[in-house]
C-alpha cells in the first residue's frame, strides 16, 4: 500500500449501515489518510444512497475533515485505482430476503437469512455479482484489498478465493466481535485482559478464552451465559440456551448461530411463530430500516443514531474499518476473519476459507493455528465446510444437482419432496438474480412451478420499501 | 491359522438366522475342516437355542457331516481355543429394539434399528458386551478371528479396534451383498463380470461399478434403479426412490440406508405410519420370528426354510461363512467389510474403521484404495464417521455429554428439548443394559423421568416372545 | 476394452528385451486375441529393429500363430487405434547412459542408471518424449492403455499422470517381480502360498510378506537373505547386505535399490571400482547387448535365448504382458505397479503416483491400502517422492533452479560446487535431448562449460554400438 | 501465572552465557517482578557456578535490584515452586562436544554440535536428563513454564512434549533472532517495519519477509545476502553462500544451518580443515570460555563483557528472557519458537514440534499458520522432522536399530560401514551419559570396540577445562 492518500470504495453504499462505516473511518482518521470515499449503489437504491450519502457528508463535515464523499451508480468509475473496496450489498434487496424467509416458512421449515434454504439462496444470488466485481477489480484496481461483509460472508469469501482467484480479501462477520464485546463483561474483565482463540467457518465457529495469566476462562463464561442469559447474541438470533452438559463436554463456546443446529426444534418453532405472527426478521428489519431512513433525512443529524444498533449487523462496519486500518497501518491486530486456512484448522482443507483468529497486518490475515477439534466438532465443521463448497460450486456453475445436494446436506432442511419443492419454488422466486440457473428455471416454469400466493402477497406488501442494503 | 480341525463359535447362537449360518458352513464344507460348532446364548434365549440347535444338528446330519454341534450358555467354555468367533447377538432382545423404535416414534421422530436414536442406543447397549467378549478372547483364544455381524456393525467393529485393541476382526453387513446380488441382474450381467468399488462406513457408503472391459456402468444401474424400482434393498427399508438429479451429480450409487438421509421426510412419514398402524419393524419381525421358530420346531425340517429370507438380515450369515472361509483358505475374495481404513478412504482418519471393498485372505481384510470423495459425499461421510466416534466413545465411557453431542449431530434427530427428552427416556428404558450410564440414569430417575406408558404397553404386549437374536 | 482383435504397440521395439516381450505374449495367447504387434523405433535404431523384428516373426511363427508383426519408424501410424501401447525406449541410446554413469563417476560420485545424477538426467531426457507420445495417443488412440516400463518408471508415470493428464497408465518395474520370484524359494514356499504387501515408490519401496495362514514371514525371509546372500537382486545391483539391526527395527524388506541409500559408502566404492576398472554398468551392458544381437541374427533362433536373463531388466517385459492380459481379461491379478496413490500410501499425496501392491483388472490398478509408515521410512519416502516431483517438474518445465534443487535433495549427490559442476556438464553432454533446457545450456556454453575429455573418450569408444534400447 | 513475586530457575546456571541471561532479566525488570533467581549446576560445574554466580550477584547489585541469587547443586530444591525454569546445560560438558566433533571428523565425516552424528549424540545424552527434569517439575512445580534452550533445542522440546507429556514448554533458538537482527539492516529497515514468517524445525527452517506495506522483500534480502556476504550467521557457521538459482526457485530464505545440506561439500571441507588445523569448534570455544571465565573472576566486572558475543549462542539468553516476559506479561510478542505444530506447518504432523513464527503470550506460543511448502522444501522438512522423531525415540528408548536408522537417514552421514563404526565408537565414548544404551554398549565393549586414540588424546588435552555449559 503506498502512503498516498487513500481512495476507499463501498459497494452497497446506500445501506442503512453506512453511518456506522463513516463513523468507523472518522474514529480512525489518524491512522487512515483518506482522500475519497465512494459510495456505490444500483439504480433501485439511488434514493437511499442520496439520503445516507448526504448524512455521510454531514458526519465528515462535523468531524472537521476534508474527505470527499462521492455518490455514484457507476461501479467501474468508483473502482478505478481504489485502495480498499468494501462490499455490503444485498442482491435482490430486502424483498429477496423476505422470500428466503417466507418460502421455507410456508412449508414449515426454517426461513433464515444465512442458514437453511435462505442462506443457500443468498449465496446463489450473491456469488455471480461478487465474481463480477472481482473481474472489474482485476482490471481497475489490481492492488486493492477487498473487505467483504456481504453475507453469507464466509461463502462469498470462498467464492472470491476459489472461483475469483483473488487473494487480497478479508471476510468479516460481527458475530465474533459481539462475543468479544459482551463476554469479558460477563466475567468482569476487559477484552485486552483476555486471549481469544476462534476456529471454524463463518457463522459456525467455536472459541476458547484465556485470561492474561494463561488460565482458561471458557467455562467461567459459559457458566455466566447459562446463568445470566446469553452474551453477545446478535439481535437477529432468538435466545434459547445451549445445554450445559453439551458445553461441558465441548469445552468451547459455540457461536450464536449454533443455536439453529443445537436447538433446532426451538429455533424452528420461534421462526415459524414470527412467520405466523409479527412477520419474519426481514419484515421486522424493513420497519427498522424505514425508521432509520426517516432519521437520516434529518438535515441536522450528523452522527450515527443509536437506533442503528438494533440491527443484527451492528459492529460489522466498524470491523471493516478496523481491518482496513490494520492492513494499511500494519497494526497486527487480533481479528476473527474469513481467510485461507493454511493449516490453522487442520481438520479442514488447507486451501479453502475458514473463519479463525488471525493477526491482521500489512500482508493481510495470518491465521493462528488452532489444532484439531474433538470428533463432535470435527464432524460438524467438516459437514458444514463441505456444504459451503457445494453451495459455492452450485452458485458458480448453476448445477441443479449440486443445488439439490446442498439442500440435502443442510441440517436445517428436512430432505425429501418438500425440500425439493422449496428449492424449485425459490429458483422461480429469485429468477431475476439467478442467471446461472436460467435453463433449469425455464424448465421448471415449463413444468408449471410457481411461487405460493402467500409469499407473493408478503412481498407485495413490502414492495414500497426500496431498501438497498 | 493352523490346518487343524476348526472350532467355530457363534455368540447369539439361538438366533433365527442360525440356519443360514449352518447352511453357509455346509456349502463350504470342502474349504473348512470343521470339527466343532458352538452355539452360545444367554439364559433368556435358552429355549430358542434348543430349538434352533436341534435344527442345526438335523441340517448337519442331513449333509452327511460329522461336525459336533454344541449348545451352551457358558460363553467362556465355548471361546476356549476357538478359531473363529462370530457374533450375532442382540443385547436386550427384540424388546429393546421395540423401545428403540417406539420411544422416538412416540415423539414423532424416526425409530429405526441402526439409524437415529435407536441406532445410538443399540450401540450403547452392545459396546459393553462386545468389549467383554474381547476381554475373554484375549485370555481364551488370543489367535482367533472375530467376525462381527452384530449391529450397528461398523460401530461395534470400531469399538473392538479402538477400545478393545483387538486387531483380528472383520465387520460384516449384508447391504453390499444385497446390492451385488440384485444390481448385476438389472443390467443383465453376472456379478463376476463386474468390478465393484465401495467406500464409506457401515450403512453409509457409496459404490461405483464397472464392467469387465473397464467401462463404468454406475449410471446404467442407476437408470435401471430409478426406472424399475430399487435394487437390493433389504426388507427393512421402505422403497422411496433417490432423486435422479442428485445421483447424476454424485455419479455413485448410495446404499439403501441413504434414503433416511436423502429422503428424510418420506422415510420419517413411513416410519410413523408403521408406528401408528401395523407396528414398527421390530414388531413385524417378532411375528416373522415367531413363525420361523414354529417352523424350526418341526423335527423333519433339516434345511433353511425360504421364509427366513423375509428378514432384513438375509445373506448376513452367508457373508460370515464366506469371510471365515476366505481367511482360513486365503481365498483373497472381494468382500465389502468394516476394517481399519489404512488410507483407503483418505477423507477419513487412517486408524479408524471404514466399510470398503477389500481383499479378504489369510491376513484378514486388505482395503482397496478408493481415493477422495467429492465435497458433498465428503461432508456427509466426515459427519457420519465422527458421529460414530462420538457414539462409540459415549458407549465406552458412559459420558452423558457425549451422548447428547451424538444426538445433536445425528441428522435424523431434530435437536432440542424433544431430542433430549428421548435421550433421557431411552436411558431409563434400557437401564438394565447400560451399566456405563448408571450414575446418570439414577440422577434421571431421581428427577422423575419415566418411559411413556404407550411404549411400555407395546413392550408388555410382546414380552412373551423371548427372541434371543 | 472391446473383444475385438487386439493391436499392440511397443515403442522402442528394437530393444534387446523385445524377445522376452514376444515370448510373454505367446505364453498368454489364450488370454489375448492379438491381431497385430507393432514394433516402433527411431532411425538410429533401425538396424536393431530389423534384427529383433525378424526374430520376433520367427518366434510367432514357431508358436503357430498368425499375428502380424509390423516394424516401423512411423510412431503415429503405429499408434492409430492401438489398444495397448508399451514403452521401453531409451532416449539418447546407451551412450546417454554411459554419460549418466561416467560424468558423476569422474567426480567421485555415484553414476547409476536410475539413482543419483544419472537417474535425474534420464528423467530429464525421457519426460519430453513421453509427453509427446501421450499427446499423440490423445489424438490417435484415446482409449488405449499405456504400459510404461521405460525408466525411471515411477517418474515417467508421474509425468504421464500429472503433466500428460493421462489416466490409463500402468508403470512397471521388475524389482518387485524379482523379489516375488526369489524370496519364496528362500523359505521353501511357492509364491501363491504367500501374501505380499508392497508400498513406496518405484525403486524405493518396502514390503512385508505373510504366509497363507496369516503369519508374517518377513523376518524369516530377512534372516535367510542375511544368512544366505541376497534374494532377487537385479543383475545391475551390487550385493552388499543390509544391516540386521536396521531391518529388525524396520520389520520390512527394503528393495534392492535401498542399498544405494542404506550402504551408500560401499555402493559408491563399488561404482567407482567399476568406473575405474571393468567399465560402468552401461559399458558392460553394451557388451552383453552386442552378443545378444549377434545371437538374434541367427535365422534359426526362434525362442528367447537364456543370455537375455543376464540383463538387469529381466522379467520387465513379462510383467508388461501380464499387465496387458490382466487388464484385457479382467484377471484381477496382484501386481506391484506405479499408479495414482488414492490413499493407499497415506503418508504421500493422494493424487500422485506411488508403487504399491495393486489388483490389476479391467479398470486398471486398484491399489491396496498399506497404512502409515513408521517415522524412519516415512521420512525417506516423503523425501524421495517430493524429489521425484521436483525432478519431473524440472523435466517438464526446464527450470534450472528446480534441477539444482533436485540435485541438492538427492541423497546420493553431495551438494555443493562439484554437484553443480556435474549438473552443468550433464546438461551440456545431453544437450541434444534436452530441448526444455535449451536457454540454460546456451548460457552454460557461453560460459565455457564443457564435458570432460575422459567421458567423451568413453563415449567415442562405444559409439559404434548403436543400441536402441 | 499469579502476580506474585517470581521464582526463576536456570539449570546449567554455571554456563558462560549466564551473564547474558542476567542482563536480559535486568533489562526487563519492569515487566518481571523477580524475587529469586536460582542457578543450578552439577558438582563438576561448581567452580564455574561460583564464578559466574558471583558475577551475577554483582550485576544485580549494580542494577540496584534486590533480587536474591541462589547458587545450588540441589536441583529439586531449586525447582520447588518455581515459576519459570530455563535449561541451558550441556550433558557431558564441553568434552562430550569435542568427541561429537572429533570422532566423525577422524573418519572424514562432519563433526558438528547439532548436525550429523554429533547432533544425534547430543540428543542421546540430553533426552534422559531433560525427561528427568520434567519428572521433577511435575512433582515440584507443576504450573511452571519450561523454557528450553539446551540444544538440539527442537529435539529436546519434542522429547519434552512427546515423552515427557509436558505442555508448558517453549523451545528457543537464536538463529531466527540473529536473522531478524541482521537482515533488516541489509535492506535499510528496522525490524518493526518488517513482517517475518518462519516455518520448519529448529536449525532447519525457512522464512519470508514483507514490508509494512505488504510487499514481499524476501528477494531483496537474498540479493543483499548474496552480494554482500551473509546476514546474521551465528559465529559457529562457516560462511559459504547459497546458490542464487536455488534461492530464486525457493523464494524463501534458508537458515544458516541449511549450508550443511545445500553446500555439503564445502561445509565438510571446512569442518575437516578445522579438525586438522586450528581444532574443531568445541576446541575453539573452550579457549573462548577459558578467557571468559578469567574475565568473570574480576570482582569489579558487573556487566556482560562484549567478548561473550563471540560465542555462537549469542542472543539465546536474551530470547529466553523475552519469552519469559512475554508469557508473564502476556505481551503477545512475535517470536520464532519450537512448539506443537497444531497445523501451522501442514506438511508435518499436527501433534509434533515445529519451529515457527508464533505469538507468545500468557497461554504460551500460538503458532501462525504458514501453509504448504513447495515440493523441494516439503521433501526436506519431512525427512528432517521424521529423522528427529527417530532420534528422539532412540534417545528415549535406547533402541540401537533406531539409532542406526537415524544415522542412515541423516543427510550429513554417508551410510555404511564407516557410519556404523562411528555410531558404535560414539556409544563407547559417551557411555557415561547413555544409560539407555547400556546393554548395547556392554555388547560393543565385549566385541572390543574402542575409541580411537586420536580422539582420546584431544579430550585429555582439554580435560582441565571444566566448562559446565
Amino acid at each position: 500500500m503506498s502512503r498516498k492518500a487513500l481512495k476507499l470504495v463501498t459497494i452497497g453504499g446506500g445501506s442503512s449501515y453506512t453511518p456506522e462505516l463513516i463513523e468507523g473511518f472518522i474514529k480512525r482518521k489518524d491512522q487512515l489518510p483518506i482522500k475519497e470515499i465512494w459510495l456505490v449503489d444500483i439504480p433501485e437504491g439511488e434514493e437511499k444512497l442520496n439520503i445516507v450519502g448526504a448524512m455521510a457528508k454531514r458526519m465528515v463535515k462535523a468531524a472537521g475533515l476534508d474527505w470527499e464523499i462521492h455518490l455514484t451508480l457507476n461501479r467501474r468509475e468508483a473502482l478505478k485505482d481504489a485502495d480498499f473496496v468494501s462490499t455490503q450489498f444485498r442482491v435482490g434487496l430486502m424483498q429477496a430476503r423476505i422470500k428466503d424467509e417466507r418460502i421455507p416458512g410456508s412449508y414449515g421449515m426454517l426461513g433464515q437469512e444465512t442458514n437453511g434454504a435462505g442462506g443457500i439462496f443468498k449465496a446463489f444470488r450473491t456469488v455471480p455479482v461478487i465474481l463480477d466485481i472481482v473481474k472489474d477489480m482485476k482490471e481497475l484496481c489490481p492492488n486493492a484489498w477487498l473487505i467483504n461483509f456481504t453475507n453469507p460472508s464466509g461463502m462469498i469469501t470462498e467464492a472470491i478465493v476459489t472461483y475469483g482467484k483473488w487473494k487480497k480479501v478479508i471476510g468479516l462477520c460481527n458475530v465474533p466481535v459481539n462475543a468479544m464485546i459482551s463476554e469479558p463483561e460477563l466475567i468482569g474483565k476487559n477484552l485486552d485482559e483476555l486471549i481469544y482463540k476462534f476456529a471454524g467457518i463463518d457463522h459456525f465457529h467455536w472459541h476458547k478464552v484465556f485470561d492474561n495469566q494463561g488460565n482458561e476462562v471458557t467455562m467461567d463464561i459459559i457458566n455466566k451465559m447459562l446463568g445470566d442469559g446469553d452474551a453477545g447474541l446478535p439481535k437477529n438470533i432468538f435466545d434459547v440456551p445451549f445445554y450445559r452438559e453439551q458445553l461441558e463436554q465441548m469445552k468451547m463456546i459455540p457461536c450464536g448461530y449454533h443455536r439453529y443446529y443445537y436447538r433446532e426444534e426451538e429455533m424452528l418453532k420461534h421462526s415459524l411463530d414470527e412467520f405466523n405472527n409479527q412477520g419474519t426478521r426481514a419484515q421486522q428489519v424493513m420497519q427498522i430500516e424505514k425508521e432509520l431512513f426517516e432519521l437520516y433525512k434529518d438535515p441536522n443529524l450528523d452522527y450515527k443514531p443509536k437506533q442503528l444498533a438494533e440491527r443484527g449487523g451492528a459492529h460489522y462496519s466498524d470491523a471493516a474499518c478496523e481491518s482496513i486500518a490494520s492492513i494499511f497501518a500494519d497494526k497486527r491486530t487480533h481479528m476473527v476473519v474469513s481467510t485461507v486456512n493454511n493449516g490453522s484448522v487442520p481438520d479442514l482443507p488447507t486451501d479453502h476459507v475458514v473463519e479463525v483468529s488471525a493477526q491482521l497486518g500489512a500482508t493481510g490475515a495470518i491465521p493462528m493455528a488452532f489444532g484439531n477439534f474433538q470428533p463432535a466438532e470435527r464432524g460438524w465443521i467438516q459437514l458444514m465446510k463441505n456444504m459451503e463448497l457445494v453451495i459455492v460450486q452450485a452458485a458458480a456453475t448453476g448445477d441443479y444437482g449440486l443445488a439439490l445436494q446442498a439442500f440435502t446436506m443442510n441440517p436445517l432442511i428436512r430432505s425429501g419432496n418438500t425440500a425439493k419443492r422449496i428449492l424449485d419454488e425459490m429458483l422461480i422466486a429469485h429468477k431475476n438474480y439467478l442467471p446461472q440457473f436460467a435453463d433449469k428455471i425455464a424448465e421448471l416454469e415449463k413444468q408449471g412451478v410457481t411461487v405460493k400466493d402467500e409469499v407473493a402477497a408478503h412481498i407485495d406488501e413490502t414492495m414500497h420499501v426500496g431498501v438497498t442494503e
